[in-house]
């Protein structure tokens, strides 16, 4: 009995989570209400408050929930011998995204990178999602560069380059992916994969001597 | 006379852009209003008015004065033979941002990138702004992949992937980068560099069968 409980505390706070999202993706966090809020996930008050103290709390959440599930995603890749190339595992990490949070969709558009475009501003003026977001943001990338240790192990990347800058700009190309998605709704998961696969693939000319000379921008 | 004349209109119009995209980088765009920008500049209501009618031709001219002189970068080395590699033209393109834009610091902070993802969420809720950001976006991208068509025919890159997912791919690390810069200020320009050159060096593993097998995420 004690389990199926704790499964219904589990899909409620799942249920006000996902409502929450979705208004925050939708309308902005500013201008979403507890109220509104409410509405969405068609409960009580009483029902909500009990898991969460407001709103503050519900972004704080979500914020800490997403960012979870991206470090899982390379902490089990550094387990790999090798790790699955990176434009696999950003494939990875945008496929389990979409798995994890399946209502966060309106009219068959994504929202997750509405929310997270958004999740950005906010955290501009907001001192304890700063320090939360800085956190987590951490972690992930402790768990990138790990992966990107196992890469210069085996031979797969140079090694005179930091892997925290590595773990870095494959961060950006996620985070600049989820930009151009919420703006501009035109850029997918698989050409992202792709794009990465195209630089992994690059090489300097075959004339070039090495030195990049060019610099007369 | 003409000359002088239009210089010190363009430096005027110069001033007024700088004041405000230090306002709307602060403070948000919802949060500044007008006379926000008139005191920053320290200019009457009159001669404000006379270059922009208000908030949204602000914003609307420095993302179109943004878009304009990334795209700039990119149309000049698709000129050079062969281009310069990506890691190359990206520090260019942060470099550019940086000169050009001299006076959007604040306390040695460089604001742009606050000012980027701020005008992201505005761009949620204003329909001018994401028409405009949209078509400059798809400027830059086509900038962006003449050159990558020049890496393929060069023989530079794997020519089996669309060059405007490449373009994409490598637009996103500079708004990831954006990202991170604003949010937590320790991504800089030289670690994207370099993180991107690890990329670039990139080969499978030494035992790898040239298939990515590995699928089990």
């Amino acid at each position: 009995m004690a389990r199926v409980s704790q499964e219904h505390l589990d899909a409620r706070r799942r249920q006000i989570l996902d409502g929450a999202a979705l208004c925050f993706a939708r309308n902005g966090f500013h201008a979403t209400s507890m109220q509104d809020v409410l509405k969405e996930v068609d409960l009580s008050a009483g029902a909500v408050y009990r898991y969460f103290s407001g709103k503050d709390e519900l972004i704080e959440a979500i914020v800490a929930e997403v960012l979870g599930a991206i470090r899982d995603v390379y902490e089990r890749a550094a387990r790999e011998d090798p790790p699955a190339m990176p434009d696999e595992l950003i494939a990875r990490t945008l496929a389990h995204m979409a798995r994890e949070r399946p209502a966060l969709t309106d009219d068959g558009q994504w929202l997750f990178p509405r929310l997270m475009i958004q999740a950005w501003t906010e955290t501009l003026r907001n001192e304890t999602l700063s320090a939360l977001l800085d956190e987590g943001f951490a972690k992930v990338l402790a768990a990138w560069a790990k992966v990107v240790v196992r890469y210069q192990e085996a031979g797969m990347m140079r090694d005179d380059v930091d892997p925290d800058a590595v773990a870095r700009t494959l961060m950006a190309t996620v985070q600049g992916f989820g930009a151009q998605y919420a703006l501009f709704g035109s850029f997918s998961p698989e050409a992202l994969q792709a794009g990465v696969r195209g630089l992994l693939s690059m090489r300097e000319a075959p004339d070039a001597t090495g030195n990049q000379s060019v610099k007369n921008a």
